[in-house]
């Protein structure tokens, strides 16, 4: 094959089915559009489905810049290539792929190091456009340029994704499962994992039980944490959370007088060796700092509540508390070696993924996945392209 | 001995000289003081030599809480025991011991453990008092109480420690070398050895070449770092600095339009692998951070230029730029344990003491030694107490 195609609609627009974001808020239109031939370095993928999360809520409600319109959002999906272009020669026709909105080049200095995960060639970055080219591969039957999102845009038929935006995938996982691994789920696990490092025997404690934050526990728990606190509103949450091993529930509504760390330091004798802000609340920030365990405590923020936000800490209490801070970007994964290594685990039996599926939908019906969502009934909505 | 000494003034009030810091600012008055024999785990020592540390003229300027007076200040410094109180085993009359603002009781879970090196039964705090009573072992001849600094006060003969606060050491070592080890150089030193674990071939920023600075290019220097920036108004810090392995030198006023961190972004290829801040302005910390490289960069806060100073980061960058954010109190060393093995190593001829004594003064001139460093002429001024 080396760089070319077989597939009868290589080298050639596709005309098919996509869920456009026309406007912040609004429904998505399920529309005809043109996707054009991947150039150099990318590939044109057939996306099998797609799951739901959070970043897509938030960027399709933005109604000033990063936001852009007319846009095709999406980004946690498993497809199949379907053609790739000049240069590409790490994947086929055929080969299963997970699209990520992180990017892997495998050359630079980040790739080749064991300590990053963030590509100097491709950084991450908030761009409507195509890595090579400030250029889209997506319009309207009338022409219009619709805008790429995070490098994925997966709420289409077809969609095409540079090639340091692609891992390989084991076609043994189902769809419905693999998608999953593209962000929120991997992010959560990863930030426990890579990130964090969550030593064996150690306190856990978790800010917000949405899918990352349980994702985050199902991550501690495979690292061996003898202690997982899950801290969340909702009070549904303190049964769903024992199925991702939460041990520990604590509803801030239920804390009376105290303050959740101080509840959180009570239950620990100190507080918890690692904690973990999956919510993006600058506030819950430094609850998570309160509630570490001093000496040793490491904090990891994992949500974002809008860019410019600020986090305050006293320097009197970071230079003599002994506690870090640190964030953690896809959870500090490698996209095309550490999903294959939680792909195995998944597969040995070992990680869960089965139980983030709460829903799932045709593609006609994707504004239920939104709706779900909104209403926070749903951890993950698959959306199937072609069941 | 078990608990007792022989010595002909154990057990008995001592008369000796000190130097109080009676108001804010205002030079020492060397008088004549009572030090009562040491209570329930504590112990007498007869001072040696005692170096000032920035710290003692900070808390000597401070005209509200938590300054307060007449006091003893002091806190870098080598005595031989004289007399231990009711329950002191560790150390008998006449062993040489460095006092630490830091405890060490050897028993907490944080003392325990290779994690941590924040006692929790003896915890840091700015008490004018001994540690297991709100009560003092000094006062002046006409009976009013002098109070104690940061657990050592050892501008004075003789002063009461809690064995907590002692570290037993090598007696080889000459005493202007040793007081060194009580704060300032252990706490560069250690921040690079523990709090950051500087690894060998990396890239090191310094900001602020005091001694601290100094002690931080002294450990990556011993940590193996290929390349030790100095960062300092001063222009007379470039060559100071390549005493103490500083390989290459900042002026932030031959920056040009550029920040220093662009500048050390631009030298470094993306930025230095830790970056210490070691002026206590947070501004600096902010640029600290920025100088740090993606993906794996390590921040260290080693001053505090007030304890209300709040430090602020964009959430955003946090989450995506792989950085971590940590404090640094005595370097990260457990006193006991960590400052023989330092002690060791300056006698292997490994770790440069010398080199951070720039002066030494009989104590009848102790006001000296805070003019030379209030006019930034001296690393560090020894005092000798009876040469």
């Amino acid at each position: 094959m080396d760089g070319k195609s077989s597939s009868n609609t290589a080298g050639k627009p596709i005309r098919c089915k996509a869920a456009i974001a026309r406007k912040p808020g609004e429904p998505l239109v399920i529309e005809e559009v043109i996707v054009a031939p991947p150039k150099q370095g990318e590939v044109r993928i057939k996306i099998i489905c797609t799951s739901l999360c959070h970043s897509d809520l938030t960027f399709w409600k933005l109604k000033v810049a990063p936001g852009i319109f007319p846009t095709i959002l999406g980004h946690e999906a498993v497809g199949v290539v379907e053609s790739v272009g000049e240069g590409v020669h790490e994947v086929v026709e055929g080969d299963t792929v997970i699209p990520t909105f992180l990017s892997d080049c495998g050359e630079c200095t980040d790739c080749l190091s064991e300590k990053s995960n963030l590509c100097t060639n491709f950084p991450f970055r908030l761009s409507p456009w195509m890595d090579r080219e400030e250029t889209s591969r997506f319009s309207d039957i009338n022409g219009e340029t619709l805008y790429h999102f995070l490098s994925v845009s997966s709420f289409s038929e077809y969609t095409v994704v540079d090639i340091v935006h692609l891992a390989k995938t084991d076609p043994a996982i189902p769809p419905n499962r693999a998608c999953l691994l593209g962000c929120g789920v991997s992010t959560g696990v990863g930030a426990a994992w890579k990130t964090a490092k969550v030593e064996a025997g150690t306190t856990v404690a978790i800010f917000g039980l949405g899918a990352i934050g349980l994702a985050v526990a199902e991550g501690s728990r495979l690292c061996g944490a003898k202690r997982i606190i899950g801290i969340d509103v909702n009070q549904d949450k303190c049964e769903l959370g024992k199925k991702f091993g939460v041990t520990d529930f604590v509803n801030p509504g239920n804390c009376g007088d105290k303050t959740v760390s101080q509840v959180i330091i009570e239950m620990t004798g100190g507080g918890a060796d690692y904690c973990f802000e999956c919510v993006g609340m600058k506030s819950l920030v430094h609850e998570a700092y309160s509630s570490c365990r001093k000496g040793w405590g490491k904090v990891v923020v994992l949500g974002v509540d809008h860019p410019d936000a600020m986090l305050t800490f006293n320097s009197f209490e970071v230079l003599y508390s002994g506690k870090s801070i640190m964030g953690s970007c896809f959870g500090g994964l490698k996209p095309k070696s550490d999903i294959r290594i939680l792909e195995k685990r998944y597969l040995d039996k070992e990680l869960r993924l089965d139980e983030f599926v709460t829903h799932e939908v045709e593609f006609e019906d994707i504004n239920t996945a939104f709706d779900l969502m909104t209403e926070g009934k749903s951890l993950r909505c698959v959306i199937w392209m072609n069941k």
